[in-house]
């Protein structure tokens, strides 16, 4: 049988608690915080947030499940303009902020996406899951890259030896600031419209999904032991502070899920806890070519074989 | 003779000057660096930028005159798609950050607007002026906001007694964070699309815009030595930092100049020198109602007459 919205949900619920628990004991410290909340059109979240750890500056973890009315503008991009539905969507998305410049920040989000026309017909073709994880380290350590990409590569080689290369490409063209035409970081796997096509059962894209939820905490908690106890130096907390900068010009301007959600009147504190909990712009800053932090900037370009 | 775009963007130069020499001598210590550039597709400016003044943190006063082909969206909202047609611009633009947290932010922009399409039909049109002036302090001092809106409307007054309190609304408006459902700051006035309409010459209309832009330095320059040497705790820089979080927000979500030039390859450094130095964000942060925190929290929103 295949799985439906509530297992889907539930499902995302359990990776939540799962995801936070072991950030908790990685960290040793920081506690994550609470916030359930409704969304007045239908559905609502648990917003689970950290601040002030051991190696965690702030980061969040949320979960939602929300219903109601689907947007025009999402109709109109599949083709059902004129048409009365609704929708469902549910999912988790995490944001990392390290204190030591060393540990990389990491997102990931997987998510479920459905919708239901009034009249019910052809309704079973409307779902989707789409997700993606990657790393934005300060300063970029090729050895980290590699291990990050590997582990993405093997959960996907598991399902099919195209969706790396192709969820890796997408990464990369995702995760890019065109503004400052640089990437965000060294990228990772993008996916979104993974639906009951090209062989491929609900069942299966819910088992992938599931694989790449579980893959986030043993390789971020990797990242965090290998360099929290790296040395740092002002120029390095500074250099941090631009990257940062970087970060939130990339989410306000560019993510379509922040915008999305602040446009329709998502839940603002949950939605941008993305946000770092420092940030900062210096006018035209630009490292010399052979330090680490302009040798990090040669770096955030689209294409790397980072395996 | 109605004024031509040699004269209005010369002026719009000699503005940017002025200002910076009088923030200089207010400030008494920083100095404005010059960047010159070249737009690939015409045009350019000077960005003038002053960090690590005595009073000024961070502050950004763009000169530019651009042109080439108009963009189609342009051309849509004026009726005129399908044309062909070539738009000048030119303006200045400007935003402070001060080091203490008495003394408001601000910003400006005047700006003329020019759509030739390629056949010369109908080209008289399709020119207009747009602007604003709003402050926003980190803690409001309704003597401070009086004082502004007071110097605004005397500026206003001078050409019609409607502008004042139609261009006030309209910066309430447009000076507004949907997602969090409050107002940037004290607001000021916003007005845009000003033609040779409602009895006004295109002089009429310069001389207005030149009015507003000679309102700037002793109205900003005031508030500055009003505020300078007030004491400030950790607590208030702090909300200072959290303020500016809200700042980066409207401007890299909301402010239509902002999206309209990342969109289209603007010289991204001088666009963004509107970014504070530092910022902050902090989840779920609710200053208590009655510390002057949350009492600035509740005085951000709309139609307050402060004068």
């Amino acid at each position: 049988m295949e799985p439906g919205k509530e297992t889907i949900e539930s499902w995302f619920k359990t990776l939540q608690a799962d995801i936070c628990r072991e950030l908790e004991i990685a960290d040793g410290k920081g506690k994550f915080e609470s916030d359930a909340w409704q969304r007045p059109g239908g559905g609502g979240g648990i917003s689970r947030v950290l601040q002030h750890g051991h190696i965690i500056e702030k980061g969040g973890v949320n979960f939602s499940a929300v219903w109601g009315d689907a947007p025009a503008h999402i109709l109109h991009s599949l083709d059902l303009k004129d048409t009365q539905a609704q929708f469902f969507a549910t999912g988790v998305s995490i944001v990392i902020h390290p204190h030591n410049p060393w540990v990389p920040i990491i997102h990931m989000n997987v998510r479920y996406f459905e919708i239901v026309p009034a009249d019910k017909q052809s309704a079973a073709k409307n779902w989707w899951f789409g997700g993606g994880i990657d790393l934005t380290p300060h300063y970029i350590v090729k050895e980290d890259a590699q291990f990050f990409h590997q582990a993405l590569k093997q959960t996907c080689d598991r399902h099919h030896v195209e969706f790396y290369p192709k969820f890796k490409q997408w990464a990369d063209d995702y995760f890019f600031l065109k503004h400052r035409k640089e990437t965000r970081g060294v990228g990772g796997i993008f996916f979104d419209y993974l639906k009951d096509t090209d062989g491929f059962t609900k069942q299966d894209r819910f088992t992938f999904v599931q694989d790449v939820g579980r893959t986030f905490a043993p390789v971020y908690t990797a990242l965090m032991q290998r360099n929290k106890e790296k040395a740092f130096t002002a120029d390095n907390k500074n250099w941090q502070m631009l990257r940062r900068g970087r970060y939130v010009e990339f989410n306000l301007v560019w993510d379509r899920g922040t915008k999305f959600g602040l446009e329709t009147d998502g839940r603002t504190e949950s939605i941008l806890m993305s946000l770092p909990p420092i940030a900062h712009w210096q006018y035209n800053h630009q490292p010399t070519p052979d330090s680490a932090e302009g040798q990090t900037q040669a770096l955030l370009k689209k294409g790397i074989d980072w395996i």
